[in-house]
């Protein structure tokens, strides 16, 4: 832990940790032969950083425990430890506007031991770089273009998808069909035609000026926890609950919610234009009071930048 | 392309190569922010090298490439160029057995391209590591204890099990429930009950003298290819359909196959004792056939270790 922010120029592309030691982001690698990558016996949280302070990092501290748990991963940082690494990422890098990411790998049986991941040591990364849109704020303002993917999401009983995993292969093939009928991006089905989520998001649609959102099959969002939060303040009623395809595709408005975006409105679904082409009006009130909550400090810790504040 | 097999100490563990360069594995790394680990938009292939050959090395490189164009994924190199790298590895290392992998990886979208994996640079990585059993001779010897996890393979549908990739969180679990019921291994079923695979191998049962192994839900072994050549050298049956539960659990034999193991006999099937708990006589005459025919060196490709061979 000997890294400092002197040397400025080194953190510019961002900073990391790895297994004990921070280092510039470029230089952040993981072994090939590490399971979390072979096996992809890993899993992370990503917590954004906005105008020099982290959004609901106890929460995201929270889910990723509970996930290495469901997982029995067990790295030697305590959650404060893990709290400490993250500032210390973002210090580091000196952004202002951050996605930061922590990873909990599996790690590598050691020589002499059975093949078997009981017998690994599992590690803890982290890393701060520059904020990452999910959907460029230029794709946000004319409103997203989906579609919905052919292949469907794998199915919660093989891989639990509230333990935030990268068994993306399913959703890199929605990004393709996407990019194949010039979409933006996708949602994928589960096998009885039910919404799932996209690639990094959770999904809402609004009919007759109601929220719904899908109950299972979708990663427990914390921003989608905002949103909720949001209904109650303007007055809308939100369900979660299946979201047949059909009524999804029925839907007056649509739009998607992530850390790496926030709240993310759609202007056409499977070629269908919605709101004439433009993000709907409770989409838009959404995204509008999303981000004034959030330059008022909502649920804001500031990131203590000590002597490489800017 | 400028290590030498001079510095042995340094590949003594073993040689990889990462886009362009080769280094001894232990320095061996791919990026943190690489989607071939963050979103697992890899594939990959491993052929054995037993005896200072390759074992159907063609045919690994013909599958490596198929599971390469299924996922759009290009490298710069050459089939006739990873053939090169492969040996090249072996060569570095100095390995007479060794596990030899290649992957291809997406790479990352460039800074001002769109967040899609269409824009990414895909790369070649490979490596020579020490042969690894995928179930120790040891085990081999009195036969794999066998459970059938309770866990899913992730559907087809989703991820295409013939090409070779890492979503493993399924089987990782499997391999969990096997080792807290005391057992060495498992066995995966698909969401109607069928036999898939395990952990990095195929199955087969023998009732009546008869071989069955599953036509879906698996990766299409190439050792389980060679299983196939041998029943006809043998004079046995085998059928390759679905095989239900109920009738694998009911089975005079089982055994597996792999590239990292061969063909390996079970002895005990969720706690059910097979052949007076020892490898059956047909799993026996198999796995003797299968090293016979190696030592013979049937489907061979000698490596050229040049000025490294010892």
């Amino acid at each position: 832990m000997n890294a400092t922010a002197g040397d400025a120029s080194r953190f510019a592309d961002g900073a990391a940790y790895i297994d004990g030691q921070f280092m510039p982001l470029r230089d952040a690698r993981i072994p090939i032969t590490d399971w979390g990558y072979r096996r992809s016996d890993v899993t992370y949280d990503v917590v954004g950083v906005w105008d020099g302070a982290f959004f609901r990092l106890d929460d995201h501290l929270r889910r990723f425990r509970a996930s290495m748990n469901s997982l029995r991963l067990a790295p030697r940082e305590t959650d404060a430890e893990i709290r400490h690494i993250l500032t210390e990422c973002v210090r580091l890098s000196g952004l202002r506007n951050a996605y930061v990411a922590m990873d909990c790998l599996r790690g590598r049986a050691p020589p002499g031991k059975p093949l078997h991941p009981a017998y690994a040591r599992n590690y803890l990364t982290a890393f701060a770089m520059p904020w990452v849109w999910v959907i460029s704020p230029e794709v946000q303002q004319r409103g997203a273009h989906l579609v919905v993917a052919k292949v469907p999401r794998i199915a919660e009983a093989s891989i639990n998808p509230l333990v935030k995993n990268f068994h993306w292969g399913d959703l890199t093939q929605g990004l393709f069909e996407a990019f194949d009928r010039g979409a933006d991006n996708c949602v994928l089905l589960d096998a009885n035609g039910l919404v799932t989520e996209g690639p990094g998001f959770n999904v809402f649609s609004v009919a007759n000026g109601k929220l719904v959102t899908p109950d299972h099959g979708a990663l427990g969002g914390i921003t989608l926890a905002s949103v909720v939060e949001l209904c109650a303040e303007l007055g809308l009623e939100i369900a979660v609950r299946p979201l047949p395809v059909e009524e999804f595709l029925d839907a007056d408005e649509v739009f998607l919610s992530t850390t790496a975006g926030g709240v993310m409105p759609v202007s056409r679904l499977e070629g269908r234009i919605l709101n004439n082409d433009r993000p709907g009006p409770i989409s838009t009130r959404m995204r509008d009071l999303f981000w004034a909550k959030r330059a008022q400090g909502w649920h804001a810790t500031p990131v203590d930048y000590g002597v490489a504040a800017t």
